[in-house]
């Protein structure tokens, strides 16, 4: 079945744009995903098709209208079990989790603001997800929405060859990955670390835990933390087990 | 002065993209600042151009060489004082004060990886900074580098006119910004919170203050936890500076 993206925006020609070629075009060219965008623009009001208006109790900027991102929802038409993804640094942090989440349905219609943002009210009648894609600001929700689409994407059935597979274990243990290395073995007098040449599968695995460890605890202290504690919790659940196992078996 | 931004990727027909249109495209086209890419495939190896290899020590996917790397590197011939960036969920977090520190200077090179990443040699030997956007995993390094282009394209002088500005609240104070309300005050049974009917220009500014930390608290432990702390700081010095200042009275 085909993954369906929406893309609801005031800018219809950015999409799919750079997820029109590499990976995600063939995929696309191959039917397992869709892109289909629905023009803020179209739903605006009056003689200049006015999408924004001023923010009620006064400040800097523009807010899109309740009613203009409705009329644009409903237009879109999309099936009720389909995720509907505001992106603004509002919302709660995206996570390989959360992109899982995303991949293994239907597909997401994704609303992409532009100014202050959208009225608060359309979001709480609709059900939206708010979604934000890392502590920065950006001049629309466009090169996000390309972002979340991109990761969506390369999870799909049939998308990945084994040339791209393998990159998933970055978060799927909570560190980081460790360093690679490829041809040439020397290069500008600076050789592969020798353990990697070694054949030794059991040392060049704890040699790259090692370096996972020790890049996740120097460049992410909060993933750091977050990974000890899950450690502690483990080793207690373990503990409990064998404990209990051994009353059983008395 | 233009903002010069080089980026180096397999895939240049990406660049500009999203970014040739709305005010990006506009800043562009208005000389504020170029967009210049580095084909990594012109500087692969042998009859097929290959710029990857197998990783040392073995595990799937493939590895852009040191060598491939450096050649496109040196080929967009950057000033030194341009920063090499490279995107990577390896990265340190970009945050809205890297972003600055960004579009403070001259511009910014950025290093595109596609499969597994690139040799760590080269990111080493040539001061490369890792940078992540997020903790989701990408097709490549593409997407991610029009993220960091428009968050600093943005920021230029004479970017940003008065109707995408003030945004830049959202983490100044290291608090979520406050949710925003448009016309038509009453929208399918949903009214406007009254407060920002009443004109009073204090009573909205705390209700405000007091939605920003209420959205924060709830979608983001771990800004509240920061903004907390910091505050328990200020208040101690604050203490500390009144005390001081008695005493110089004295």
């Amino acid at each position: 079945m085909t993954w369906r993206a929406t893309v609801l925006t005031l800018f219809p020609e950015m999409f799919p744009g750079p997820l029109g070629l590499s990976l995600a075009g063939r995929a696309l060219e191959a039917g397992l995903w869709s892109c289909r965008t629905e023009d803020l623009r179209q739903h605006g009001l009056g003689r200049h098709r006015a999408v924004d208006d001023t923010p009620f109790g006064g400040g800097a900027g523009m807010v899109i209208r309740p009613d203009v991102a409705d009329a644009a929802i409903k237009a879109a038409d999309v099936p009720a079990d389909v995720p509907v993804v505001y992106l603004t640094p509002r919302g709660r942090p995206l996570t390989q989790q959360t992109v899982r989440r995303y991949a293994q349905g239907p597909g997401v219609m994704l609303l992409c603001g532009r100014f202050e943002g959208v009225d608060e009210r359309v979001l709480q009648a609709r059900g939206v997800e708010e979604v934000s894609i890392g502590d920065y600001v950006l001049s629309g929700g466009e090169t996000a929405a390309l972002v979340l689409l991109d990761a969506c994407v390369r999870l799909l059935p049939g998308v990945m060859g084994s040339e791209e597979s393998g990159v998933e274990e970055s978060f799927s243990e909570g560190l980081l990955e460790y360093p690679h290395y490829t041809r040439p073995a020397m290069w500008e007098g600076r050789a592969v670390p020798e353990i990697l040449l070694s054949g030794n599968h059991a040392a060049i695995a704890a040699w790259r835990r090692g370096q996972a460890e020790e890049t996740t605890r120097e460049r992410r202290p909060d993933l750091w933390s977050a990974w000890l504690a899950r450690k502690e919790t483990n080793r207690a659940v373990a503990v409990g087990g064998t404990a209990q196992t051994g009353q059983l078996g008395v």
